[in-house]
């Protein structure tokens, strides 16, 4: 159809003082109409003796008939002023708009319909409605392994790359869900300690209390450009740098807004997002943990053990050698959940003081990239790591990467900024701690400032399985602003955070009224 | 989890002096991280010891941290001043995204979460996102016929509604696809002559030339309220009228914008879209027609019949007597195609000089809703169809309708202000027509100006199997402006509208050079 309508209207320029974000343009209603041109769909606008191809919406207010509004980046990239007259008519819809459909069909689509629609999405060409189209075809209609390298090969095209002169590159990637996993501050520098490259790079907490990247930050900056990380990595064998920084497989960043916004993780689309971001960054040997549990983002073992079939299998197409690890995420890890509390602990687990459920973590990923990389023989990886650990070798390389990405490299765990607002949470029972509940826990770290406060989160003291008596301190929380402690009393009190055996957990009575 | 986030921050009033047709607000993006907010997601806003739930985006530049940008509808909502302090936390997910989510995960949905669901989409309470995956979901998952009824009951409820003191109220609604397809103004005539009550509500042009309500229209204003709809179905029994113009099953008009975005028609909503419109107007006896073809919306006879089987299961469960008809879609209904030659033709056939299609049409679908509303014997209503249609009651009829609806009841078909542009298309070979594309038809006259300029359109001379010689006249394109009559020549010559055998379809040489 597009091909036989030409209608062509002339409209006059009229820059609106607004930004979307976006190349968007307004239409009146009556020239939408006599365009034959639906709300929110495409238009082509000659100008200058160019065309360009915007999203134009439509407004009886905003311009007046004969007028085609430009928010401030259309009137940027149109590059005219008020009043000038410009050509309009109906542009054909983007190739990646049938292949969009023929997935909603249910249909396969071709590696090259995958590249049409990544691009489409990595240049902002897609609307929020065909975009989210997209992620719920494939989310309900599945994709099939085929499809899933093509998504992530394109993912990974679409994006800038580090590329290194020398192999193996390690990697390691935690699937997350699970609160206080900061052991990444230990793994990466155990294997980059033993000589391995490790250009590891993690995301900011989204709902979390804190990401990899914010319990960095608070020994360095993590903000690092390419050319920083790849320098970094060459000199002294590791980064850890904030992924959303640099453009590594974009249209991730982009996707992941709509999975958000609808709470749902189609399964193809992690497993395509996950490598993508480990291939971007050149890693050919990488480690995924897979946090399992009650609370965790992968409940049972059933459901990690078929994930991590298929990021094995997937790795093996994209030519990455792999190992999967499915570890415990039903309550946090280590004691500590908030961006300085975390990165506290990790300086201890370094130092050889640190909790024993991180030490395992750490040690066992570390062990694995260890073997993946060549230099442990297999089954002694683990070994190989908890000897670098103890050595005093991971804290020194973790100090020279700090040092590399700008931070002091000298800082002590005693120097962190631990907000001075402290409430102690005792336990409102005698048994023992059944349950630390994940959700819970971030939620108050998040009430008490986490992840923007640096200081504020919370220490759990005594974790599942242990005796606790009743009045006995079982949570502490910190935070940099008194409101805000208050806020997170109320939370924790609202919703309390460690199930203890024998507690009262609900109180339902029927007392009739004596006669 | 939304219960244990009670995270608050206060922020100052910023009003935004821009519309954006709902209620949307936007936060400084170092405030939506401190709140945990996603872009797009829900917050509470405290004001004037009231709360509101608005949408909010997220921007860099466009406010300040510490501020609330409010665009006109909410600043307007929110009745405050620039500076003004509010309170903000998150907002709880609208109970209708777990419902849609359950429609992702392909589960069935109770006519309560339907409800839900419906409710939201009229309150303007999704975003895009969400009512995307709502209807991409249909399309993907499905409905049951349960779904559907609870569907079409909830799109009733949710808009306004006639109500008539006397049964049975008749209607009819073709499925559309056809250009020309005017038979709305004899058969609504002819059904209500014979003294039927018939409160017709149809559409405008969308894509195609004209719709009912654009043809209707050129005779009589369309734009009626819903008062005067009722007033005179009850003096003179029948309008035709601009649905767009009433709130009736006003979900349908939201749910049809995105459809039409992406292209698609979810078997499940246009059955509940149809039938909410028809129970919406009191309608208790429907005639649905279903016009079928190469070309048109549905294209096989036996995809109509299914169609057919889902409408009339629909109906009984309503408890609406239906009646479907599977027309021929193939090529335009009669000769005519554009606002005012439409008008003319169907003022011509109820003189008794219009062409057969039309009539035959027109009086089929009439016999049948004179069936329904018991007026004519089971098999004998397409005669009496064309008795009132050749006695000029029919007619008479039509004049009163259009005097009802404040139109000059003496109009007549040589009075319509077709466009004074004309170029007559020739055949450029001898031999049958094989084929009137419907889709051409339809870009010739729109490019020519119709829907908007009514004059403007397309008179087909000649129509399928019919004989004709070389350079012999066509198709007629009328314009009321000349430089719209170029464009639709253009527009003719690239995809000529009219196959004849023999014509060359395509030339195609290879002449090596002689040596």
């Amino acid at each position: 159809m597009s091909s036989i309508l030409v209608k062509r209207i002339r409209l006059r320029l009229r820059p609106l003082d607004m930004e979307t974000g976006r190349h968007i343009v307004v239409l009146h209603e009556r020239d939408s109409q006599q365009l034959g041109h639906m709300p929110g769909s495409r238009i082509r606008i000659g100008a200058n003796g160019r065309e360009y191809v915007m999203i134009a919406n439509v407004s009886g207010r905003l311009v007046e008939p004969g007028e085609l509004g430009t928010f401030i980046e259309a009137t940027e990239i149109l590059g005219l002023k008020q009043g000038a007259e410009v050509e309009v008519s109906l542009a054909p819809q983007p190739a990646s708009i049938s292949a969009i459909k023929k997935k909603l069909r249910g249909e396969s689509l071709s590696a090259e319909e995958i590249g049409t629609i990544v691009r489409d999405i990595v240049s902002n060409n897609l609307t929020t409605t065909e975009l989210t189209a997209f992620i719920v075809a494939q989310y309900t209609r599945g994709m099939s392994m085929e499809e899933i390298v093509a998504l992530t090969r394109h993912m990974v095209e679409t994006g800038e790359k580090l590329e290194f002169d020398t192999k193996p590159i390690l990697d390691v990637h935690s699937i997350g869900g699970v609160p206080g996993n900061k052991y990444a501050l230990l793994t990466v520098p155990i294997v980059s300690a033993a000589g391995l490259k490790v250009p590891k790079t993690s995301s900011r907490a989204i709902t979390s209390a804190a990401g990899t990247a914010d319990v960095m930050e608070v020994l360095a900056p993590v903000d690092l450009s390419l050319e920083e990380i790849k320098r970094i990595v060459n000199r002294v064998g590791a980064v850890l740098a904030w992924g959303g920084a640099v453009r590594l497989a974009p249209a991730d960043d982009i996707i992941i807004q709509v999975e958000r916004h609808l709470g749902i993780d189609p399964r193809c689309q992690l497993l395509a997002s996950v490598m993508s971001k480990k291939l971007a960054v050149g890693a050919d040997r990488v480690v995924i943990d897979i946090p399992t549990g009650l609370g965790a983002k992968v409940c049972t073992r059933e459901e990690a053990r078929e994930l991590a079939h298929d990021f094995i299998e997937l790795a093996r197409r994209v030519d990455v050698q792999m190992e999967v690890a499915v570890t415990y995420g039903g309550q946090p890890v280590g004691y500590a959940v908030g961006p300085a509390l975390e990165a506290k602990e990790a300086l201890e687990a370094l130092k050889g003081e640190g909790p024993g459920s991180l030490i395992e973590k750490a040690t066992s990923l570390a062990g694995l990239m260890l073997e993946l990389g060549e230099v442990a023989p297999p089954g002694l990886g683990k070994q190989m790591a908890k000897d670098i650990l103890r050595s005093g070798r991971a804290l020194e390389q973790l100090r020279k990467i700090i040092e590399a990405q700008g931070g002091d490299p000298k800082i002590d765990s005693g120097d962190l900024p631990i907000g001075q607002y402290k409430q102690v949470i005792e336990s409102p029972a005698s048994g023992y701690v059944k349950r630390v509940y994940n959700e819970r826990i971030n939620a108050i770290a998040r009430a008490a400032g986490a992840p923007i406060d640096k200081g504020a989160g919370v220490r759990i003291l005594l974790k599942e399985g242990r005796k606790v008596e009743r009045g006995e301190p079982l949570v502490e929380i910190y935070a940099e602003h008194e409101n805000k402690l208050d806020e997170a009393i109320a939370v924790a009190k609202q919703n309390f955070p460690v199930l203890i055996e024998g507690m009262l957990l609900e109180k339902l009575a029927h007392r009739p009224h004596l006669e």
